[in-house]
């Protein structure tokens, strides 16, 4: 699977009183990417949530921060994904300020696929699944 | 019906670049406060959000930004609730400085009562229209 | 001046558990039309703070919300700046989702220039006024 | 060092369209208690963004989401710091639905002293690493 990746500007509403993104908010920008990456093959959540009737919930995340992103910054969020049973996915993640190639923040974000209903784990469609191999 | 008031407390969260909140975020502690009243009168979201099947929608608000709340600053936030006919109720809010009598923002906003299901208009509660007057 | 357009996407950070974009949420795409603007016409925000020393806050807003947006909607943020004094600005802007020609929510905004020091109004440079107009 | 815990309230702001609170939303619920737990020994950052002029910035978060926080939820957010170099801290951190023992969320999460002007790494003040051990 090759490297997705999604620009993300910083505006005023990212930024706190340290003139820097905060820190909550670069998860944000990894989250719009996962969704572009998503919408790029074609899925729509708003659509599987209906039908298969399935959500994505990340079950855990790990971030570093290496160097901060400010206002007006241009941003690249990638996103690689890759299977991870039958029920998760697992994306490294990084950002980077456009033209740079040292990543401000790298992630690793692990996702289940839940039943939109009751919540519980079940299985990745077959449709992304085979789309993640 | 006599003045409702709620603290909220500024966190990094709420700031932005400029060292103050940002404009939106004063949005979320009117809506504290909102709830807060409403929950004070015993009235859960959930609970209603089920039976009777109803939400509230902002239909409008108005907001005056005379002085910037900062970092670390105590807040009150006030909301004098009136009804609007039968769908609506209106707030006039105010958010202070804690131990100040100058407000930092006013706003006036008007809420709606909404069927959870379909989002139309629908008449407020009528225990929460006994609440009101 | 003429009408100026932003597109906007909305993700699962700006819905609330309603399903729809949280109304706090919609000022935040209002700013980032702004900030385009200002971006458009060659002014940056964080160029601007450091020479000649000035900010925009926002004075006032009055926004009505006619129908929500929903996840992933596709959105155009429109915004319509006039000078209002030597010190203010003041923005006709609409949210609409694109291919739409009924607003989801219009807003009127009024920014004024401040010294980035002392937070006091000051006038607006002579730059963005002979934009303006 | 024993563990430090502040509440918190779960708003409208704090949900996503899934009903449950936005994962990115957590993070701030944790901030919280860390500025509450250096409040409580006295520390103002605002104070010490001046003197000493340092601020804390987060090298890494490992957050693992095991059940969702929903609408009116309270909860209470734990935080327990130690030592971590002489530039660092380390807080292990729970946040738990009030009246409960099973975590919704656990996270660990790395601190580091940086100079307000620089942004580079420096000693955490003498008076919180006494207050650390």
């Amino acid at each position: 699977m090759s490297e997705f990746s999604w620009p993300a500007r910083v505006y005023w509403e990212d930024t706190d009183g340290g003139g820097i993104v905060y820190y909550a908010n670069y998860l944000r920008f990894l989250e719009r990417s996962r969704t572009e990456w998503l919408r790029s093959l074609g899925f729509s959540q708003q659509a599987m949530a209906r039908e298969p009737g399935v959500l994505f919930a990340v079950v855990n995340v790990s971030v570093d921060y290496r160097r901060p992103a400010r206002l007006d910054d241009e941003l690249l969020v990638t996103c690689e994904p890759r299977p991870d049973g039958a029920v998760c996915m697992r994306f490294a993640q990084r950002i980077l300020r456009a033209g740079e190639t040292e990543p401000l923040v790298t992630a690793e974000v692990r996702v289940a696929c839940v039943d939109a209903r009751t919540m519980r784990p079940t299985k990745l469609p077959e449709t992304l699944r085979a789309a993640l191999n």
